[in-house]
């Protein structure tokens, strides 16, 4: 007996948790787990559904197929350790995370390489045997820059590229390639603050809160999908540089929680916007 | 075009969301959401499915009966305000919230009664133009007492009996008449105190959260199911009468939000636990 | 023994807090809580202080003044209850939760009217005995209805007022009128949505988080210093107007703790911040 | 220009902010926080004050000293990093997130040692160059473990022992030798649960909030003066173990946050509660 996740994306229309059970039944397999979510406005249909058996991937998938409109999206996979690469700077809060749950086996997922723009994390990294790639980018145009992060990512077949506090602006020829693989973290502020330093500029307004957003990356670095989001709390005592380090402690475990959800496979990107299954 | 509203518990089984799924595109029901949880341990299944389209009720609830194993619960409803009861004592905080939200159409409810130990609370609540009877337990024994209660609600045809800061202890025979239809609200701490006034419990040994549980009510009053639960933040500068206030705030959020979850039909229950879907 | 509140702030120097306390001790007054709080950067000080005794508050006064630079501000009261206007348009949410903490005699305050640009409130507020002032901005420039709205504001003898879900925008020359003294509640979202419907901004977007800011109004009446914000959690099954359902009953909440602080002397404007002591 | 950071904790009696202010002053020395508090009930008073300037510590004290009431405990230190000891069993996340902070010179701590009763950590702690102490309990009576434990305990001058998810229970032997230094983790429930398997009776109530605790220890190992606590929401879909791997992202976050206040001196302990100032 195999485990199994199914993931659909397509247009709503009638009839279609009835076709894919359907076709689930005759196989003779075992529905876990089931959520589905439609968005009416935009007539999107979403589905998730775990199961048990013993099943041809690539037949169950066609058949599976043949009962969804054409456009639909199918993924059906046996669940297994995904491939990451993670990229960094010089802040360790995010990387440390992920490196201690790798460390306990409690990270579904292999990590390939961890690229750098500086040398600072080298040390850290390498205790846990992971190749580290120190790129710098003194003297180099953006474009020059990602070129050289490129060489070094395209000799991995990876699922997610995780940006844990890599604090270059990427262009959109480097973020396009990569379209719904790469993965961000950054702060977000109740109002938010839009230039140089926000802390500095949420520190003035006396704001009370303090958040993470991690999301997909689109075009522009610091949009996308959000995937999870949480705040910790502050107040008047709090210089900007102590509401840089609260941003810490909540920046981590919000990576660290949306890294987690798409290694289960729970993310559907819905236009700009994700649902959670 | 109406819209409908299913839920399922039952044993589980293989095949049953194919099987039910199959009659409502068979009879031409469009489903808009659609959730189900399968506790495995226990092996129970539960589904809730909002449909619409034009049905005969009792005709689909049969069908529906017919695929389903022996002991399903079938609810089959047409979303309509639901009906209930508040009991009170002194306290207005939880009662007022909902009182607000009454006025302001808010609430998927009717209220036809408001029974209080207490004289407390009419004034506030004649100004909603609602019935409220006050039964002193005075020189009664908890059964004389609750006899007279049940007097009174019996005149009614109710859905839910929500115990908004009622602060009398109910005997099992009152609380297994009104099985899973009794709401109550009271304070929770980390970790809890037993005995009398928790609140100075929890001020001694300096509490930094409080919080509230909502929950069905079963033999033992403080236990039961639990529906919905929120804390909030206190310090060393609160005293046990500060750290009460704010519990009150957190409680009337809580004892609403459950309530607004059972008046949308989104509750099942599931032994001493809750599915919410 | 009388209760008495110090509130200083002034430029800081060396000796504040030994040479305010020595007043309060040749005084046989009892400390009974004291908060300071330097804001290094701007040199500032702020000190409030409980304490007990039996004093001639002028003369006491004039004495700390004595020992302060020249451009402190000292606040010395007796705690008793504040005078409140309420302005409103529409929702009840915010608003209802007032009148019942004000009815549950929760409030530090009396309310003296309410005010309103529609009628809708009228049956709630009337409930409470207290006067309600319908003024339509219908044909009428913003400036015209404001000057109809200060005329009534100014028969009478106000502490604070407080924007429960009033919903037109403030001329800054309404806003300079009652500087520090208007508090207001807007929804706040992570990242924060700039123009229409931001509601709808943030369905687009995905959010997980909404919240709520309390703040004093300045020229510009969403922005100013925050007294207190909070937070709730949301997913991708809400739509736009179940986040701003969400939103209403985390406004309420933050609203009236806002209001109570202010009600409890607790609050220091410190350039665009607030200092909470 | 130096900074000291001066704790007092006293009964509370007139004059004792001005009577210690002076001495400041006369010394010349400039506060920069001042935070009080009286517990009124106990008649105790609380002072954390940091300041700078040029001292004598021994003799600032001493003339500190003779203000005071007898019973005063006075601590004036001069801010530098704190040593402390881990203990651990087999779980890595709190240890781990300790261990990135100290790798990114984010704590200001020493760590000293870290003893287990499993070899299972060892390769982590090895990495960060840190003497890690295997002391199996087996075939040992917990005295004769503790002994062994104690043994290499004493040959470090320490500040404090933090209890990274320890898991034996410690007699009152080796807590009374340890007061007020030992700081511990664990679980905390809405409603508490007591007995084997905490998180399974957690989950069979259905409990939607799962928390820890970080607090002092006493003679009961898992009572004693609460330093921090939070908390994560969880679901009916949350299989006991899901609800173990949540709980365990809180207690990393709450113990860190509580030893941080340690090491910054912000915690009194008063009675069986904690002041934070």
């Amino acid at each position: 007996m195999n485990k199994y996740i199914l993931l659909i994306d397509s247009n709503d229309e009638k009839g279609l948790v009835f076709n894919v059970t359907k076709i689930l039944f005759e196989n003779d397999l075992n529905i876990e787990k089931n959520n589905e979510f439609v968005d009416k406005e935009n007539n999107k249909f979403f589905m998730r559904t775990e199961f048990t058996g013993s099943i041809n991937l690539d037949e169950i998938k066609e058949k599976i197929k043949s009962v969804l409109p054409d456009n639909a999206n199918i993924r059906l996979i046996s669940p297994e350790k995904k491939n990451i690469i993670l990229m960094c700077t010089k802040e360790s809060h995010c990387l440390g995370d992920i490196l201690i749950r790798y460390q306990a086996n409690d990270l579904q997922a292999n990590i390939l390489a961890i690229i750098s723009n500086h040398q600072s994390l080298e040390n850290l990294v390498t205790k846990f045997e992971i190749p580290y790639f120190y790129i710098s980018h003194e003297n180099l145009t953006r474009e020059e820059h990602e070129e050289r992060v490129i060489k070094v990512i395209d000799n991995y077949n990876f699922d997610y590229l995780v940006l844990a506090k890599y604090m270059r602006v990427l262009t959109s020829t480097f973020t396009n390639k990569y379209s719904e693989k790469i993965i961000n973290i950054h702060h977000s502020f109740l109002p938010a603050f839009i230039g140089a330093n926000p802390y500095k500029q949420a520190y003035e307004r006396g704001v009370k809160i303090i958040g993470a957003t991690a999301h997909f990356v689109n075009d522009n670095l610091d949009e996308g999908p959000i995937i999870y989001q949480d705040v910790v709390t502050v107040d008047h005592s709090y210089g900007w540089k102590d509401m840089q380090k609260s941003g810490r402690d909540i920046e981590k475990i919000v990576l660290s929680k949306a890294l987690n959800m798409a290694l289960e496979d729970k993310i559907f990107i819905n236009k700009n916007r994700t649902v959670i299954l």
